[in-house]
C-alpha cells in the first residue's frame, strides 16, 4: 500500500499534471457553438466564466440580471460568489455601473469580494448591451 | 531510493511550488524586449499569450493573420488550439468582427472553444490596427 | 515521521489542491469593501492584482505612481516585478502611455517582462485617471 501511494504520486509529480482531457467545457446555451465559445471552461483549479450580458432596459435592470445569471450558473455546479477571485467589468456608462453598485454588492455576500478592473469602453457584442461581466473562479481541481 | 523519492515529493510540496525559476518566458520577436513585453509566458499549467495583431487591409484579413500567428507560435511549442481555454478580444469593430466569425471559427478545430469576451474599444498600439486576440492555454506544468 | 509525511501528500493530492479557505484575499485600502473589490486575492500559485490607478497630472506621472504603488505592494509580500507574468493596461491615450514607456521599463528590472496586452479605452473609474494596469503575479501556493 505505501508503495502503492509512492508511485501514484511520484507519477502526478513527474508527469505534469494538465492535459487537453482534463479540461472541462460548457456550452449551456444554444448560442455557444454557433458563435464558437464555451460559457465556461475549467483548467486545474480555475474556472473561467465568459463574458456574461442579460437583457433589460436600464444599467440597473442589466446588472441585476447579469449577476442572478452568474449565481445560477455557479450554484449549478456547487458554487457562490465567495469562490469568485477575480473580476473584469466592461461597461458603456461607468457611473450608471457606479450608481447600481448595491445591486451588484448583493451578488458578493458575506462581504467577500474578488480582485477587480472595470472599464468604460464603446460597445459591447449586441448595441442595447450596457455591460458584461467576465470571472474567473477558484474550483477543485 | 524511496527515501530520496519521499525527499523530492516533500521538498516540492512544502516549499511551494511556484518559484521564479520556473517561469518561462518568450521573446520571439525583435520588438518584445525593446516594447517592454514578453509574446508568451509559462506559469504552472497556464500559458499567457500576449495579446496578439497583425497586418491586414480589413479586418477579415487581420483576423485570419492574427489566428494563423497564433496556430504557428501554438504549434512550435507542441500546442493547438484545443488547448486554448480563455480568449479576449478588443476590437475597433465588432460588428465586422462578428462577420468574419467564420475566419476565426476555422481557427478552433473539433468545434472546441475557449471562454471568450469580446469588446469594441477606441484604438490598438498601432491605429492601423482592428483587432487584437489575447489568450490563457493549458500547458502540462 | 515517514508515515506523516506519506500522509499528508496523499491528503494533499487526493483531496483537490483548491478549497475556499485557501484564497487569501487583501483589502489595505479604506475603499476596497465600500466600492467592492479586494486589492489582492491569491489563489493556488497567482496572485491577481486588481486594476491599480493613481494620481497625476500627466500620462508620465500617472504611470510613475501607478507602478510605484504596485511595487510597493508587490515588496511587502516578499515579491518584485521578475514575478509579473501578465500584464494588462487600459489607458485613456495609448500614444501617451507609449511615450513613457521608459517609465514603465524602469519598473520592470532585469529586462524581465509580463505577456502584456494594451488597450485604448473611453474612460477609467474615475474621470481624471488616465491609465489603469491589471497584473496577475506568480507566487508559492
Amino acid at each position: 500500500m505505501r508503495n502503492f501511494v509512492i508511485g501514484l504520486l511520484a507519477a502526478g509529480l513527474f508527469a505534469g499534471g494538465a492535459s487537453a482531457q482534463e479540461i472541462k467545457r460548457d456550452y449551456p446555451y444554444p448560442w455557444n457553438k454557433p458563435i464558437g465559445y464555451a460559457e465556461m471552461v475549467q483548467h486545474g483549479d480555475t474556472l473561467y466564466v465568459s463574458g456574461m450580458t442579460a437583457d433589460g432596459a436600464t444599467m440597473g435592470d442589466q446588472v441585476r440580471a447579469v449577476y442572478d445569471a452568474i449565481g445560477k450558473l455557479l450554484a449549478e455546479r456547487g458554487l457562490d460568489s465567495t469562490a469568485v477571485i477575480k473580476e473584469n467589468v466592461y461597461t458603456r456608462d461607468i457611473e450608471a455601473f457606479k450608481a447600481a453598485g448595491e445591486i451588484r454588492k448583493a451578488f458578493y455576500k458575506d462581504d467577500v469580494y474578488p480582485a477587480a478592473t472595470w472599464v468604460q469602453i464603446d460597445r459591447l457584442y449586441n448595441p442595447e448591451q450596457l455591460v458584461v461581466v467576465e470571472l474567473e473562479v477558484a474550483v477543485k481541481p
